[in-house]
């Protein structure tokens, strides 16, 4: 293989410093893409574009699931062979009010039943931020640890395990107030291994001081490893801050060798939410992120 | 008093919930302005809004007090009665090449000569961030530990205490490499509490894990308290992304009671970069501010 000059890296604009893996590559083998990374794909669409890329592994969205139906959705990946690293998304369940987090129950378990369907490797749980007007950051991480539990026994009797996903503070008031992997594996570890882990993202949690040796204690509680870049300045939207691997600050051969060693040998699933990257052509995003993994992340597993 | 209900917050807009506290009013007795919350008065008229508005304290910054002159700027606090709460800033000294580390060793013994001069009760330290094109945080964190001991004995000499200032994780990258309380503690404690301590800043800790913990934990580490609200969503320019106390989701009592409970009894200084309230009236902007204060904050000293 040989470098194509022409060949240029989406949405920086820069010229590819490796080849594009071509489908075959071993080095492919664990690279996984998140449908919302090309955002403007149909399922149908972006099953066809992770296949024809070479990935054998996608992560879905329950709401383009739901566009389906789930019975569909579960025909289609089977029928392409792609495993499902993650189901996003369960959690938002940090309600005070009753009814409220009744609500939030019952849809968690709908996920866990579709997470089961889709034999997902894990149903990513985003826990939520403050509710309107409550500024009871403790009690809101506390009705976290409350509604994880709730969720445990259903989880086991279908085999599902819940990924709990320590969201960048940035997000702390109004989308995950769990917001480290410490405080993620403190939840975690109360139950058994076998139903609650954690997912590590490089983008939430690059900066964490000690992270290094939180990802060793997570050892097999590390349900999902999702990659996308801390790229400064940043977007004036939070929602869509993420980078392309290589474009932002984070050393992924330092948090992938510590993933590795923690014994994570599941699919690497790139995630990048950012107006830029939905813009580009989503082949060209795939083709970007299938070189970027590889000069970046896979050598390191 | 009686609330005027023709009086309204800013930037706000909402009618104010208290009466504004005059001059003379005790409650008054530790807040303080930190100039940048009126970035457009100069040096002289926040010294002189301050005193009309009844604080005792202000917190400076390095470049409006060198327009003026060292000398001068301070006869005019001294000529004010105020105290100067806090001296921002010194620190950036994460660079990896060497003469631009002698460089930020020369610039930050110059701010500790001036924290000295105006009498200061600290000088506040932003680390700061990541070297261009530089991916080790673990590095850049402990290049803030050297350089904070290579300043210790000056500071020490001069009878300067360095604030450490643990920075809110959105500005990892590009301005503070110390992220958490703890992080800060962490490097505080290997060196005398007259020299290093760190400073308390709402908008940057609201979210830590344990914060309150953390916060007793330092005790008289705590060398300033400073104050502003996390609002959502977040204004594009992260950099001006504080709120006025009150409107948005800090528990300010609870924050407040453990950072007195921790024996700080020190001025409580508002810092608030936000377009918004830079463009309000600078009057109006210090009215509100003793109000939320009131309302939040100094009942739980």
């Amino acid at each position: 293989m040989s470098v194509d000059l022409m060949t240029v890296d989406v949405p920086s604009g820069s010229s590819a410093r490796v080849a594009t893996p071509e489908p075959g590559d071993p080095r492919l083998a664990r690279l996984s893409l998140n449908q919302r990374t090309t955002a403007r794909w149909s399922l149908r669409e972006a099953i066809d574009g992770t296949v024809t890329a070479g990935l054998s592994a996608i992560g879905l969205w329950r709401e383009p699931v739901g566009e389906v139906g789930l019975a569909v959705a579960r025909t289609w990946v089977e029928d392409a062979g792609l495993r499902v690293s993650s189901l996003c998304r369960g959690g938002f369940f940090t309600a005070a009010d009753p009814v409220e987090r009744a609500a939030a129950r019952d849809s968690n378990r709908t996920a866990i039943d579709e997470a089961a369907v889709l034999r997902a490797s894990t149903l990513v749980l985003v826990p939520g931020g403050l509710p309107a007007g409550d500024r009871d950051l403790v009690g809101a991480r506390a009705r976290v640890v409350e509604a994880v539990a709730e969720l445990v026994p259903y989880a086991l009797e279908r085999g599902v395990t819940l990924g709990i996903e320590p969201m960048h503070p940035v997000y702390a008031a109004d989308r995950g107030v769990v917001s480290t992997l410490a405080q993620a594996l403190d939840i975690a570890e109360r139950f058994p291994a076998e139903a609650v882990g954690v997912v590590v993202d490089s983008f939430h949690l690059w900066w964490e001081p000690g992270v290094l040796e939180q990802v060793r204690r997570a050892g097999d509680r590390i349900l999902s490893y999702q990659i996308g870049d801390w790229i400064t300045p940043l977007p004036a939207d939070t929602l869509l801050a993420r980078g392309m691997m290589g474009d932002g600050h984070i050393d992924f051969p330092a948090l992938t060798s510590a993933v590795s060693a923690a014994g994570y040998r599941g699919d690497v699933e790139v995630e990048i939410f950012n107006a830029e990257v939905w813009d580009a052509p989503p082949d060209q995003v795939l083709a970007t992120m299938a070189r970027r993994y590889v000069e970046l992340v896979e050598g390191h597993l």
